[in-house]
């Protein structure tokens, strides 16, 4: 992965390439049967498609089949899905996933609506909502409703602040306490400066092969143990509880069937907390505390490294960063790294079954990828 | 699919959910286990993204695995290939797969813009080409390298006019001569404006799943014999010799290989004629003859309804119209009906095996289907 900035002052093309080149290094391999890019807004901010030829052609590995994958937010976990889905197919061996996204040099309306193309733009977008004003909404439902205080649920990214201190990729590494975030400047009442992800450039890639042909590049592989993706109804309006993700809970339910494991199985996790309220729902979402009582783990200092469930190891998207294409892939390539006992100042203790969820814009796609270490 | 048109006035999920409805009603199914959505400029013109869950959530099928998949105008093609390694993945039983562009009710410099970014944005597209431009390099430099005339090229679009006038779905039902196309205005020289394929509206859709299950919902279920798709270096001015896609090449010998069938097998053809020279081109990367001498094909009449290698038999991108990125999939609909023995006054004899090329950019993407009829 490269670094996350908001003055990259790179291409598209560039950060992929730094990224995927990285993965084909660190996993030995030359040979690549297919690239999928995961990406959101190349269209609409940099007027450029057709990232799968682009890229192929950057890396020197023109001729292979080449897929651009989008899933809005979540592209990047989508894109991994589609892969693992092309390695079962059988017609591939080395599938290359890497996801872009470049955000920064364009003005804060642009990035609005290019970030809004994740709703209806019709029934949604054109009434001049935006995306974290959307996100607002949530939060303050799910405080009215299960009497949880912005104090509370403000841990979140006081914890992905901490972990980033560590993360020399991270985009933002400086340490916040609580007040920081509730005396934060207001951006979409009750959410504030501190409680929302930044604008950012960055790419991650990973390289997917069958488990024998991994054992032969590598000896500390990570199986993917389940990779599931869910939608739902699009827009937030239509549907009846706002304060829960059903495409997150489906696509975890569909994941721990898949890895024959259960919640209190992952010992290393990583969520979408694009919002700080989107961090606590999750945690509720995937099962790892009822719903309303997701800041109790919190509390309890559960989801810290030394934790139970360490959670955001590297940052998440709060502070690690969050180039809204790529951030399902670094969750990935971070989840990788904890189970391969190489995330440095950042490893957890017995990261033995990591869970990443990318969540696509309000909800409406949620990928979950469940790894496991085989060293 | 749906027609044709410049001044359908339609979103882009009222025309996806009309092509998907008639491709799940045809097939005869109820369960969809995942949506693809193929799609190329969504995010530049509609300023929308998420189209997976945009069109599930219009489609009244919101939960299951949702995807958007874009490579330039051969978006379609490439989305069936990507649902085709759904289904081989075993994961997914019932994959469906539909493709939408909408081009009208935008200015002629938006449209433009829009279609460059199937080339590199900070190396081509910023020196002013257009896409037609340079796809006119490319016949300015076909002519004179093969000593062949634009009188012969344009015989592609006459073939396509004349076909299209049996499609009620056509955008362009009307006949035109020789003369018609080489009078017509000058868009970029050499091409006019009837070598050029239009600007239109469309979406179109098909149903994939396994063999076995196939029969169950049809009495005229349609093989997949082969799925390939293939990359080039991204831009024009990198390639060794610009009167040939080497990824046509690679994704027919590909696609050949994968049904064991060679080009004389063939006797139904979509080739992507988004001008007339890629018509010609496409006849002879797919094997169907040697370099410079396609139009010999249309000199004999072979490529009419009633010669031995039927083409573009409900008029190709050039007549029956080329929203981009559902072109792809309105090619293997089209062939499916074909093979079916469903395609009305369209119908050519003896629809055995066909194979539907689909180009993305300027060959930067191939995707090459063979299709073979099952009833």
């Amino acid at each position: 992965m490269t670094s996350v900035s908001a003055k990259s002052g790179r291409s598209l093309s560039d950060l992929f390439v730094e990224a995927a080149k990285q993965a084909l290094d660190d996993a030995g391999v030359d040979k690549v049967d297919s690239i999928y890019v995961g990406n959101m807004m190349s269209g609409f901010l940099q007027n450029q498609e057709h990232l799968g030829p682009l890229m192929a052609t950057a890396l020197g590995r023109e001729g292979v089949p080449t897929y651009k994958v989008e899933g809005a937010c979540a592209s990047g976990g989508v894109a991994v899905n589609a892969g693992v889905k092309a390695l079962l197919s059988g017609l591939e061996e080395i599938v290359l996933v890497g996801a872009v996204e470049k955000m920064s040099g364009y003005s804060t309306a642009e990035v609005t609506t290019g970030l809004m193309m994740a709703e209806d733009r019709l029934k949604v977008a054109s009434t001049g909502v935006t995306f974290v004003g959307l996100n607002a909404m949530i939060a303050r439902e799910y405080m009215h409703k299960y009497g949880v205080t912005h104090e509370s649920i403000a841990q979140f990214p006081v914890l992905c602040h901490q972990n980033a201190m560590d993360n020399s990729k991270a985009q933002f590494r400086k340490k916040i306490a609580i007040q920081d975030v509730l005396q934060s400047p207001l951006v979409a009442d009750p959410l504030r400066l501190l409680d929302c992800s930044g604008i950012g450039d960055g790419a991650a890639a990973v390289v997917l092969a069958p488990k024998d042909a991994a054992k032969k590049f590598t000896d500390s592989p990570v199986e993917v143990a389940a990779s599931a993706v869910a939608s739902d109804l699009l827009s937030l309006y239509r549907r009846q509880d706002i304060t829960t993700f059903e495409a997150s809970k489906r696509a975890s339910d569909q994941a721990y069937k898949l890895a024959h494991v259960k919640p209190n199985d992952i010992n290393v996790l990583e969520v979408h907390d694009a919002f700080s309220i989107l961090g606590v729902m999750a945690l509720e979402d995937l099962g790892f505390a009822e719903k309303g009582s997701g800041t109790r783990l919190l509390d309890e200092g559960e989801c810290e490294r030394d934790g139970r469930l360490p959670t955001n190891s590297f940052g998440g998207l709060k502070a690690r960063g969050h180039p809204v294409g790529a951030s399902g892939l670094y969750q990935i390539a971070e989840l990788a790294l904890q189970l391969k006992n190489e995330a440095g100042k950042c490893q957890v203790p017995r990261a033995e079954i990591g869970l990443a969820q990318s969540v696509g814009g309000i909800g409406g796609t949620v990928a979950v990828h469940i790894l496991r270490g085989m060293s």
